[in-house]
């Protein structure tokens, strides 16, 4: 049995799920959304941050899938959305999780069956899976999903991405 | 006296400066960079934060500086800026330090004079200015720029940017 968070995050709002992974199939824990509100640049990313360990001391997830960007709208929101992605990931490896990153494409098929799904039907298969009786926010139900896609693929494949890499040391010049 | 801590941060070298405003002009303190290496994204990011935590460890400084971005190259390369940016911005927050954005523009007004500066000649006024006898490593040049531009501003002005915003409470949605 194994807990796995799922993130999706955004400069005004990041949405979180976590998973019960009981190796027949998953079970909702919890699920909702940080909102950064209108402070400062600073105080919006520690808040993301501070939010993301808050969930993680809550629930103690030990592994956490995100999904991966392609193709941003443009320059300026994809440097909004790297830096709330920053603060969340950063938050997550502080914590000692395993952290995978998982396309749009590769999240619809393990939800839905199709890379081709739209956030809907997500939706809809994201609440058949965990036996929800209401809408989630679409954030919240975006992580869901990419929680879900994670705990299927983490035990059958290396995901594209950040999965079983060996950590090694950093290097600080002074 | 203040320590005054320069960043500039980047996807694969995040520069740091550090000073002390003595009140009467500034004096070098340290000035480095931060590589990531080639490592997984979490890694990456991880070292930056733990690298940014480190120089406040050692160094103490009070108050940090950061060049706002206006204008990124790319989407792409944005989102990566904007990740090695949040983590940077997330350690300074986490450590307590008084967070200050500041323009390219406002950087080479405070360090040459003009606006219209190019590196070079920031990097030759950093030296004088803190009496370097050698090059710095350019990121850790501009780092210094910035907190020398962190210095002069602090005391007089409100920055545009984070500096003076009272902190307010994060909302966290269950």
């Amino acid at each position: 049995m194994t807990l796995v968070l799922g993130i999706d995050p955004g400069s005004r709002i990041t949405g979180f799920g976590v998973i019960r992974d009981t190796g027949k199939g998953c079970e909702y824990v919890a699920s909702g959304c940080i909102r950064t509100g209108n402070g400062p640049l600073y105080e919006r990313l520690q808040i993301v941050y501070r939010g993301v360990r808050e969930v993680i001391g809550l629930y103690e997830p030990v592994t956490m899938g995100i999904e991966q960007v392609f193709m941003a709208r443009n320059a300026d929101s994809a440097l909004k959305l790297g830096q709330a992605r920053g603060a969340a990931i950063v938050a997550c490896a502080e914590a000692g999780l395993e952290i995978a990153e998982y396309t749009a494409t590769q999240v619809k098929q393990a939800i839905v069956g199709s890379g081709a799904a739209d956030k809907q039907q997500v939706m809809m298969m994201v609440m058949h899976l965990l036996k929800l009786k209401e809408k989630p926010q679409i954030d919240a139900s975006d992580a869901l999903g990419i929680a879900i896609c994670h705990a299927h693929t983490r035990q059958s494949l290396t995901p594209h991405g950040l999965l079983g890499a060996r950590r090694r040391g950093g290097r600080l010049r002074l």
